[in-house]
């Protein structure tokens, strides 16, 4: 059970704007920003742990293609990626899915988080994160 | 004049947690979400337009497998990818980088945006974005 697997079956409808070989983009049907996208791939992953990097790869060009045309042939100057990996990421459907959010100047959106500084010690965040 | 370029030199010091052949891992000095991570190509791209897919793959490896680290062996129990491209989605620093923020329950972030509904005809968006 799964409703991006449904899409792909063509047993949802969506607004499709792009598909290849492995990989599907389509309208959020949030109906937020204008031109809110979902690229995901044609085959089920739950996330950003669990796709295969070769899977990851075709999102990531499906991506780059739409981001490009959105900048070159639909009159925007930029976008926002986002994915959200595992619930406490705020991820709602559980098949890995970047979402494309196009933008233009003075489009009154706020996309980057506002984030409060802290006063970690980075040093010591350094010691724990990096991978040796 | 780009800092990332200065930071791959070593003439700008940085938090580094991850480094391969093509690309680097460091933490964000903004000092915010702690573990918020930036990964970025050795060679300078300006952003997801600018990127060539091999390179893009490249970064995105490297996200994913700091990610999976941070699941795996951190305590995070999830992440935020985002990636801001062109100065009205809000990127900050014109060398192409991926934000890598790990989540936790309870960790009173809130990264995906805040979105208004809209009342878009999405049938009409789709002709318009649509990659035919």
């Amino acid at each position: 059970m799964c409703v991006f697997c449904d899409i792909i079956k063509g047993d949802i409808p969506c607004y499709k704007i792009y598909e290849d070989e492995n990989t599907i983009a389509f309208l959020d049907i949030a109906n937020d920003v204008y031109g809110h996208t979902l690229v995901i791939p044609k085959k089920h992953y739950q996330n950003l742990i669990d796709i295969p990097v070769e899977e990851l790869n075709n999102v990531m060009k499906s991506a780059k293609k739409l981001s490009e045309h959105f900048v070159k042939n639909c009159g925007f100057t930029g976008v926002n990626l986002i994915n959200c990996c595992g619930k406490d990421a705020e991820q709602s459907v559980f098949h890995f899915h970047i979402h494309i959010i196009p933008r233009k100047n003075e489009d009154n959106l706020k996309i980057y988080p506002i984030l409060k500084k802290s006063e970690f010690d980075l040093k010591e965040i350094q010691e724990k994160l990096k991978i040796v």
